[in-house]
């Protein structure tokens, strides 16, 4: 076996999910994930953990999507119960065909999410952590081949986390005392918000692996200004370029985009939260140096910044603040490597992707 | 996808398990049964039922189970929470090497049974069902193509079960009524044994796919004689050929074998139980044609007799009959196609394979 599907294992079980002797883990994989189940278990036997393994099977899900009426869409109440002795979770992704439920239809698939809160509040409620397995259908996603999207795969992964969690949390001591931050970029972007009493986090080898990123949420009607985001995002199997927002008093009051501006728009509809920015992200894991339509991987890109529309997290969420609500969160990525610079409480603390604590770093 | 696919789901979701909307279903397979857990997720959909989806994967457990110290094996309490709130459970079979958990210690594979057992208890209070897809390490077990041994399987599996129950329910009343059934088979095999006051049970589309038997249990202490099972009986890996057994007041008092007699004295140590008959089983599948090193066909195999050493099923034992207790329960089988009769009260019901009921039978 590889001996990075080792050690990607390892990280998982040992640091993600803080496995313990007795502890009871489910772990939830694809067939085409198969090696790095085998390296979790061994592991897990290892500790004394007792695990349990979950198909994610999405010809089956799709089977079952287009077969079902909404209608009788019920809560699964035995995956519920298992989670509720759950301690610990691994939930890894791979895809053979990501197209597989391209032909279940938007009603259905509406009805599949619903069921999937109740799960997903269970869930967070174990230490979990959601990681991806090189899998063809990704990399022909990411217009790679399969060895070398191992390759991107692993230096994403296969770091030292220490270390990539101190070179964090550099920027989270930034943003945690921060008042504003300015975003600017290009001729297009130049985006102020305050993140005042907010709470900045330091993502490294916790919920997300690979992790990589300094994330906080800003007061909700602080945003000002323009952001254009020029990754692409994608939107129910469609692909929306160049999306342009234009805040006021924290509200999305103009946007366009190159492509999809109707998806864009149909995001924006979801709700009143929606409108809004629940998190500013920092990418800092430059083990990830190229952008593959997987967000996992995407947002954490070094030289990057993601704002997403919607929800904010928790643990951003000062105590007397504010928490932007919504029914999503959808991440959406600026590059920062180019005529580019954050600003916090005036003082820029990164010019064209270099950090004002790294060398070259250039006011 | 091949119909007869489609089928052995329809079979398995909506005879065996009797699954009805709303209710909670767990499919426990291997990724080589894909295909079949695809049309059983289909079906599903179709009921209105919510399952959840088990992999069970042989190089997985094997990880497991050579990394674990056996004295850490606890219970999986996840897993046991879920089959407590499941109604109904289908189990999917398939290898593609038979061989994986060979490296696994024995004290070790004891532990992870011994775990089993609970869970197993839980199982048995859903509607569940048994089944084999046919996979290319079964297929190599059996010594066969993978195409020929698909055919095989849904000769045994693709069956109007209607019919099939009928048919079989002509032996089930003939055992029912017994007092003392006799089996002679060549020069070596004559055994007679009391099933006075057992119920004799009709297996067809039930917790098996492919049923095809009638069974009962004998009286503990009735059986005398002499029985030579010419099929090969498999433990741990290994085949013991030929085993002779000869019985007094219902206890092996004489034992041999061709091949692993030492596994046979095994098998007999177990405990007090595994010396006596806890099943008397005739085989009545008539597609099933051939011997494949498969229990779950080979039992109901046509034109044999099976018997297993050990505990007798709950469903066979009359209400002020004892009931053999064993932690084995070992299955071995007859031919009856030639120089064979079953003789129930005197009277010959089966010669040579043919039953009284059938054209053909010469008493």
């Amino acid at each position: 076996m590889d001996e990075r599907i080792r050690r990607h294992a390892e990280v998982l079980v040992d640091q993600c999910a803080a496995v313990e002797r007795g502890d009871m883990v489910r772990v939830n994989a694809p067939a085409v994930a198969e090696d790095l189940v085998v390296a979790v278990y061994e592991r897990l036997g290892e500790i004394g953990a007792r695990p349990t393994l979950a198909w994610r099977n999405s010809r089956a899900s799709r089977a079952f999507d287009r077969a079902m009426d909404p209608e009788d869409y019920t809560r699964s109440d035995h995956t519920l119960a298992m989670l509720e002795e759950t301690d610990a979770y691994i939930g890894i992704n791979g895809a053979r065909n990501l197209a597989e439920t391209s032909d279940v239809s938007p009603e259905n698939m509406t009805a599949a999410r619903r069921e999937n809160k109740d799960l997903q509040e269970a869930l967070k409620e174990t230490r979990w952590v959601g990681t991806q397995y090189p899998a063809p259908g990704d990399a022909q996603k990411a217009g790679m081949s399969t060895e070398a999207y191992e390759d991107f795969v692993y230096r994403a992964v296969d770091r030292d986390w220490d270390a990539q969690r101190e070179f964090q949390a550099q920027m989270v001591e930034i943003l945690d005392d921060a008042s504003e931050v300015r975003i600017v970029s290009g001729e297009e972007t130049d985006l102020t918000m305050s993140v005042d009493g907010m709470i900045a986090e330091n993502d490294a080898d916790d919920n997300n692996m690979p992790g990589g990123e300094a994330f906080t949420a800003p007061v909700p009607d602080s945003v000002e200004g323009t952001v254009r985001f020029d990754k692409p995002r994608m939107w129910r199997g469609e692909e929306i370029l160049d999306a342009r927002l234009t805040f006021e008093d924290g509200e999305v009051v103009e946007y366009s985009a190159r492509q999809k501006e109707d998806a864009l728009e149909e995001i924006l509809n979801t709700d009143d939260g929606a409108r809004r920015i629940g998190e500013l992200g920092i990418g800092m894991n430059r083990g990830i140096d190229r952008f593959t339509y997987n967000m996992l991987f995407d947002e954490k890109m070094g030289d990057t910044v993601h704002l997403a529309l919607g929800s904010a997290y928790d643990e951003n969420v000062g105590e007397d603040r504010e928490q932007n609500d919504s029914a999503i969160h959808v991440d959406m990525i600026t590059d920062m490597s180019e005529d580019s610079f954050i600003e916090v409480d005036g003082e820029i603390v990164q010019r064209d992707g270099t950090f004002i604590f790294e060398d070259g770093f250039e006011e």
